[in-house]
C-alpha cells in the first residue's frame, strides 16, 4: 500500500472544527487507496500556554519536566484527530512518542532523532487501520523519559516518517499555500513557485522559515523526501501548494527563483587591522563566545608602510547582537589579541539576496543584480557569494525598493 | 527511609500559585525525613474541557482516545509541581503512568489496576531524590495503551501508591477540613471526626463521597493504608484533617458516629405480590436490566384468603429513575412474570441514616432514633438496618429537622 504523510500545524487544528475540516483531506487520501501517517501539533496557543506555565513555575527549568509538560499539547491534538477520523469511518488510532517509539537523543527541549522503528505501525496498518496520527515535536529518549523537539519540530517529526516508512510524499498544511518568490507583502508581483530545490528554499531561509523550519528541510534534501507545503485553509488537490524536492526534478528554467531579504542586520567594520596569520581566529573567536551570529564576512588586504600588511576587516550580525559584538572586539583589543585602528559600525543596513540553481551554469547573475540596483542609486555596501547565492548589505530604508528591482530584473513573476 | 503518599485533588492545584501552596506541604515532610509520593489531579475545570472536546468530537467515542486525552491533564499538573518543588531545592522528578508502570486492565475509562511495581520510583528514591510526582487517574493497559480509572480516580491511585510501597500514611488533601458528624449547612452543631472507621466512612458516602471516592475507601480498608483526608488551603500539620482507619484504632467511644442522608429518594411499593419462590428475582431482576439502582428492599408477607400468600414489596431508588422503574415493572406484570395488584409511588422521600462501629455491641441505638424522630412528629415510611447502620425513610419536608434532632439525640456535637 503506498504511504503518505501528512503534517498539520497549530493553526490547522486550532479548533474542532478545524480538525474536522483537515481530517476531510486526511480522509480523502485514504479514499485513493493511501495509507496515511498524520502528524499533528499542538492546538494553536496551547504550546504557549504550557511553555508560559512553565517559565512562570521555574525560570531555569528542568529541561525533562518541560518536555514533560509541553508535548501534552500534541497527544491532546492526536486523539482528537483519531476520534475525528473514526467518526468519518476512517479507521485510525493515536500513538504518542512513546508508543512508536520515536527513540531520540536526551538533549532535553531539543533533542535528535535516533531511529523510528517501523513495526508497532505497520503492524497495525496490516490490521486495517488507515491512519496512524502521531504526536509531533516528542520522542522518547534511552532513559525512557519525554522529549521535544525544539520548536518547529512537528515539520522535522513528519520527514523523519517519511523517510522511515518510505513515504511516497509528505505534505505540510499550513497557514500559507506554498513559497513564494519574495514576500508578496513587498511586492504583490510574488510569484508562488510550483517546485523549488532544497537548496533553494535553505538560501531562501528568511522567506521559508516562516513556513518551514530549516532543520525539516536538511532532513528532506538528505533523505530525498519529497516534501510539500500548502494550505489547510483551501480546497487542495495534487498540484497544489509548492514541492520541495531535489535539483535534478525541476524543470524551471529560472536561473534565479527568489528574492530573501533580511531586516535587521548590523555592519560592523574593524579598521585597519594588523593582518597576521590567525588573526580571524583572534576576532571570530571571541564573537562567538559572546553569542554573536555572524554572517557574512569580507576581508580586503592592503599594505601600510609603517606597519606591515593591513586589513580592513567587515562582518554582519543582527542588530541586536551589536553591542556585544562591540564588547567582545574591545576586550579583544584590550587584552592585546588584535590590534586595529577603530571600530566603525552601522546598524542601519539591510541584506537582500537572490537566490537559484541556476546560477551554477550561468555567469552575468551578479551583473544583472548590481545593474538592477544600480539602476534605483542604491549603493551597495558588502558583497558576499555562494554557489548559488548572491547577497549585498544596503542601507535599509531601501530595502523594499531592492526586492522589487531584483523581483522585476529576474521576471520572477513570469513562470519559467 | 519511611514513606508518605500525598495526594492532591483539582482544586488544590487548580493554579500556579496553589501548586506552589501545596508544594511547601510537600517539603515539610521532605524535611520531616519522609520520601514522599505525590499523586497530582488535573488543574481544576482542565479534565472537564477535555473530555467536552471529546465528547462533541466524537459522541460514541472510542474509549482508547478518549483516555489518550483527558490523561494529558494530570500529565500538565505532574510536571509543574516537579518544577515548582525543584525550585525549592527539593529533589523531585515527574512521572507519568506508563513510566512507573502503573499496569492497569485494559477497560479503557473505567480501568482497575493489575500492579504498580516498586523497582523504578525506589531507584530514583535510591539516588537521592526525595519526591516522584505521579500523575494520578491513569495507567497503561498491558496492549500499551493509556488507561483511566474514571472519575475520582486520583484518590483510588494514591491509595494503590501506599500500598503497593508501603507507605506509612496516604494523606488526602482537598478543599474540605475532613469528615464531619453530618453536613454542617445542616446543622451548624456537626463536628469534624479526628477518626473514623473505614467501614463507617463507607456507610456515610452520602457525606463522604464528595471528599473520597468510595474505591479509595474500599482499597485502603482492604491493604489497611491509614488515610487521612484534610484540607490543602490551611495550614496542616499530623494532627490535621480526619483519619480513617481499622476499627481497632479507634479509640472514641461513640455507638454512632454521623448521621447522613440523601435527598433525592423515591420509594416504589408493588401491592399485594402474589409471593411465590422467586418473586424477588422476577421483580429486581428487570429493576438491574433497566438500570435502577435500587437501595433499600422491604418484604411483608401476609396472607390472603383468595390468593395464599401475598406480600408488599418496597424498594427505594433514586427520583430520576422512577419513570424507568415505573415501565420495567408495568413490563414485568403485562409479560406474566410478576402479579400485583397496584403500584404505588411516592417521589417525595428522602433518606436519613445513622453509622456507627460502636452499633455492633450496643443495643437501645434503633430505639434513641426512632424516639427522637416521633418527638418530632416525624413519620418513618421505611425501615432497614445493617451491622452499623440504621436508615429511615421520611417524607422529604422533614429531612433537616430529622438530621438535626438526630445529631442532638446522640450527641454527636461532643467528642467522645
Amino acid at each position: 500500500m503506498p504511504l503518505l504523510v501528512m503534517k498539520f500545524g497549530g493553526t490547522s487544528v486550532a479548533d474542532l472544527d478545524r480538525i474536522k475540516n483537515v481530517a476531510q483531506k486526511v480522509k480523502r487520501e485514504v479514499e485513493r487507496g493511501y495509507d496515511v501517517i498524520v502528524i499533528v501539533s499542538a492546538m494553536s496557543g496551547k504550546t504557549n500556554e504550557l511553555v508560559g506555565w512553565v517559565e512562570s513555575t521555574s525560570p531555569l527549568y528542568d529541561a525533562r519536566e518541560y518536555d514533560a509538560v509541553v508535548s501534552s499539547g500534541e497527544n491532546i491534538t492526536a486523539g482528537l484527530m483519531a476520534l475525528t477520523l473514526q467518526e468519518m469511518d476512517v479507521p485510525a488510532r493515536s500513538w504518542q512518542g512513546w508508543q512508536v517509539p520515536i527513540n531520540t537523543t536526551s538533549a532535553h527541549a531539543s533533542a535528535r532523532f535516533s531511529s523510528i522503528p517501523t513495526e508497532n505501525l505497520n503492524a497495525k496498518f496490516a490490521e486495517g487501520f488507515k491512519v496512524a496520527v502521531v504526536a509531533g515535536f516528542q520522542g522518547v529518549s534511552p532513559e525512557g523519559r519525554i522529549t521535544t523537539l525544539g520548536r518547529g519540530g512537528s515539520d522535522t517529526t513528519a520527514v523523519a516518517f517519511a523517510a522511515a516508512f518510505g513515504a511516497e510524499r509528505c505534505d505540510i498544511f499550513t497557514d500559507v499555500d506554498g513559497i513564494y518568490t519574495t514576500d508578496p507583502r513587498i511586492t504583490s508581483r510574488a510569484r508562488k513557485l510550483d517546485r523549488i530545490a532544497f537548496e533553494e528554499m535553505l538560501e531562501l531561509a528568511s522567506l521559508g522559515a516562516k513556513v518551514l523550519q530549516t532543520r525539516s528541510v536538511e532532513l528532506a534534501m538528505r533523505y530525498k523526501v519529497p516534501l510539500r507545503v500548502l494550505s489547510s485553509f483551501e480546497d487542495t488537490d495534487e498540484n497544489s501548494g509548492t514541492l520541495l524536492c531535489d535539483e535534478d526534478e525541476i524543470m524551471e528554467s529560472k536561473v534565479v527563483s527568489g528574492v530573501a531579504y533580511s531586516r535587521d542586520e548590523a555592519k560592523v567594520t574593524l579598521v585597519t587591522v594588523e593582518d597576521s596569520p590567525g588573526i580571524a581566529a583572534a576576532i571570530f573567536g571571541p564573537l562567538s563566545e559572546a553569542g554573536v551570529n555572524v554572517d557574512m564576512i569580507v576581508q580586503n588586504i592592503s599594505e601600510k608602510a609603517d606597519v606591515g600588511p593591513v586589513t580592513d576587516m567587515t562582518f554582519s550580525c543582527p542588530t541586536n547582537q551589536v553591542a556585544r559584538a562591540r564588547k567582545a572586539m574591545e576586550d579583544a583589543k584590550a587584552a592585546g589579541t588584535i590590534r586595529y585602528e577603530d571600530l566603525s559600525i552601522d546598524s542601519d543596513v539591510a541584506k537582500v539576496s537572490v537566490v537559484g540553481i541556476g546560477m551554477r551554469s550561468h555567469a552575468g547573475v551578479a551583473a544583472i543584480m548590481f545593474k538592477a540596483l544600480s539602476k534605483e542609486n542604491i549603493n551597495i555596501k558588502v558583497i558576499s557569494t555562494s554557489e548559488i547565492k548572491i547577497s549585498v548589505l544596503i542601507d535599509r530604508k531601501y530595502m523594499e525598493l531592492a526586492v522589487q528591482a531584483l523581483h522585476d530584473a529576474f521576471e520572477l513573476d513570469k513562470a519559467g
